[in-house]
């Protein structure tokens, strides 16, 4: 049986942690892996405890309900939810596979822990790679004059396929205002850049023109405002002169792939949480 | 006024957290940073809570005295102590400064809180750099035929300094094992490989003749087997093969030079425990 | 039309470079990309040039011929062929997958330039996915008492498949003597240990009761003597007290995977060269 | 006897190295180490080779105006030195002493061969650490108002030092674009971020507020624009959401140091070719 997990923001105070633990222990819940950290400058409170689910008392849903008058008091943001759910996570794709690949491969293996209900792509390329598996490829085009009419399509893609959260594996579109601000801390975007080097198109091309001896990645949600989202980790690789565009493009995928698998473990594991426009991240 | 740190290990428990962290909240502390973790091979429990000082209503005897009790009852191995207690450190040399210059000048800004009572060397090279600081320098010379004497001298000066820690910053004489023995984990010894590569002599050395690509320190504590002693930081860099052996002897005393100060910064601030030959690191 | 890539190495001499650059220059080549390297320990001399192809006066056969007599007189060890040659490479697994996935996508997406005559696994888990891409999958089973049958098909297999080089990619059987001194330089291994910490079996979970700081997987080629050939490349992770032995496999497939990708890569580009038990790498 | 190094670029032909290397030979030089890059882009060829100076036949002098008509013909800007030639180097700092200590020790140890006429500091912090090196010390404030009257005393030392180089080690104000121009390649900064992330005023503050989770540092060339020079090396650390701002200048420093030595060390052995805004940098 899975661990349980409660995650946890709230407005700091004295004894938060001694109260929180207090009600775990009152409930039977042994606290297998424990970590908080306080936000002196916000004044902000961030936990997460996994909890043996054998330990506890009661089942899920009566632990949330008991938990709510709690959280209520502490102007909590939460949640509790069994490890391992199994979130489903739809990928959404442009021509290059390499990303897909290998999440398709830490899916399959069984290293990453979710469901992909679908895979959409603006381009056809990658479908041969996902159907293979098993798993629905949708090519929804996305012409600059019907953007919004392909977006909707997309949206309604997301909500049939009752998505928990949604990966940009290097799609090269970008998701509109409203649909960012109707998934918060739902969208996970891969960069080519070491952020904030390098917004926008063409990263690599921009790193080799200003001659930087270092690349990189960087895994974040995507918020309404052009990859300025909370980061959640970032990846470099060095370089050196004689490295041409297309090696930075080369080197740069290992960057991306595992920049990215990092991110979403953390993410399906509820080790994330977003205050601020940054991103408390309990590793593991 | 420093936070007050508490440090326990212990036989693991359901409900260990909850206990101590009620145990200090009901002396009105505020946790301001907790770090906990369960170590289910060996059944262990580790945790390091710091405490705003402020909040607590008793001084650290009383609360000392007052913790006993619950201490005994989980079997634990605790301290209690205020963070920035400046411990006192004694440092070991031989013929080689970076280290030492590197630590004395991490002292003398403030970045590492502790006080040096005194330099030893087996050699007179390094006196001028300690002297220099109004630190006291004394060379304690180590003929191979006089080993116990020497040591003796040694650890009565250890004793003399009132020394909470020793630190063997690039000390190349074997420290023997009644003294190892007398002082766990308070000896820091760096080492100059990737431990367990290259035990012992002359390690770069081996590393070159071995070809490998990436050579590195290990930051360990001194325990009577050579170089066995519980990790506590490594680093590496990349090497390739036009570095010659004076290559390495350089490239590799940033490796050194950071490795021991970021370990000896985790010793000082009470972040390190030690179990089975290992060691948990609450990083900072 | 591809460069031409002559790789040399030989005892060193005044004037070395000089002759072999004016060589090239006399045959119209103009040199792309040069690397030398001078041991002065060994007395030996290293050298790779790419050439382009375009501006040489003769065609590969008749250079090579004419190559001879300065090779000769060098007391050279040479080759001078096209890049991109797409050697002929045999893949070798037993049931762990990650190392031949990554080697597929990358072989099928064009980032290495080589062909896979077949895969041969002592399990048969890896059978489909080398199947669907078009690619041969053999099962030779080695038991412990017919290990000499095993390797006798096994080494029919390579040579039918007129295998330039083969890589052992997480093959759990150990290659008898006679078969690595009879490919000498020509197979590749990965191994899941930063070597030489932890030769053999079970290196994850030697370094987790050692309590090692970084993990690591070194590529190396293979020779008589177990783990012990010249390493090409070595890449590591940092791991912490609460990373149990699932968690270092987990971590360090992404090390074997780059170090194995990443060797392999310089192997094809003929930017390696063996000397005594070492390897000189011009990387790019 | 030092080695002798030729330092060259030029636009690019066939038969260039050859050529070059023909002359070194003709000469009786037998190179010890020779680097090479082409780039495409650019069309243009940049050099650098050691010669083992025994071996030559004429005296530098002599052989510099051998050269003179080839480098002509070539149209290469170039410098033919025996390498350790100790450069001059004034050090500018202002309050922060950690860049300047590393290089102090450095210097003193041996590792970096160059000679300190003095320290220039807008601030009196540094001068104890310099002086008692038996470096002089020069105060030189740079009130807001009188900027141009403090350079025109800076750059008076600097003649008077009879300075090759200038090294910027956090000093804290802008050098005025005249100074820059008439300093072309040889004063280099290290710039406390991970350029062009954070060009300007309190970098570890953007990056922290930006929730980015790597820091770095960036050792450049200066030029006319702010932080925009050619970058020769950088170093990036992990950051977490836990490191405030006075964590990421502690953490820094050790990227900045590092940064800079390995920077200033390719500048004083001619490792470093400038073109186009970047450097090519033959690392050792």
């Amino acid at each position: 049986m899975p661990n349980t997990i409660l995650k946890l923001s709230c407005p700091d105070h004295v004894g938060l942690l001694s109260r929180i633990s207090g009600w775990v222990a009152h409930h039977g819940g042994n606290l297998v892996e424990v970590h908080q950290f306080t936000d002196p400058e916000a004044g902000w409170f961030f936990a997460r405890m996994e909890i043996d689910t054998h330990t506890l008392h009661e089942d899920l849903p009566t632990l949330r309900e008991q938990f709510e008058p709690l959280a209520t008091e502490l102007k909590a943001v939460w949640t509790l939810r069994p490890a391992e759910a199994r979130p489903r996570v739809v990928v959404m794709v442009s021509k290059l596979g390499h990303c897909l690949a290998d999440l398709l491969w830490r899916w399959r293996s069984g290293e990453l822990a979710f469901d992909i209900p679908c895979v959409i792509g603006n381009h056809d390329d990658c479908r041969k790679m996902v159907e293979r598996e098993g798993i629905p490829f949708h090519c929804i085009q996305v012409p600059s004059d019907q953007k919004e009419r392909a977006f909707k399509k997309i949206a309604t893609l997301w909500h049939e396929a009752r998505a928990d959260s949604v990966v940009l594996a290097r799609y090269m579109q970008v998701v509109p205002p409203n649909l960012c601000a109707a998934w918060p801390g739902r969208i996970i975007n891969i960069h080519h850049s070491f952020l904030p080097s390098f917004v926008g198109a063409n990263p690599y091309q921009r790193a080799h023109d200003r001659g930087v001896k270092l690349i990189g990645a960087t895994c974040h949600y995507v918020t309404e405002e052009l990859d300025a989202g909370p980061i959640i980790d970032q990846e470099v690789i060095r370089v050196e002169h004689f490295h041409t565009v297309p090696d930075l493009v080369r080197l740069g995928r290992d960057c991306e792939r595992i920049a990215l698998a990092r991110s979403l473990r953390w993410h399906l594991a509820d080790r994330i949480l977003i205050h601020g426009g940054k991103t408390v991240v309990f590793r593991d």
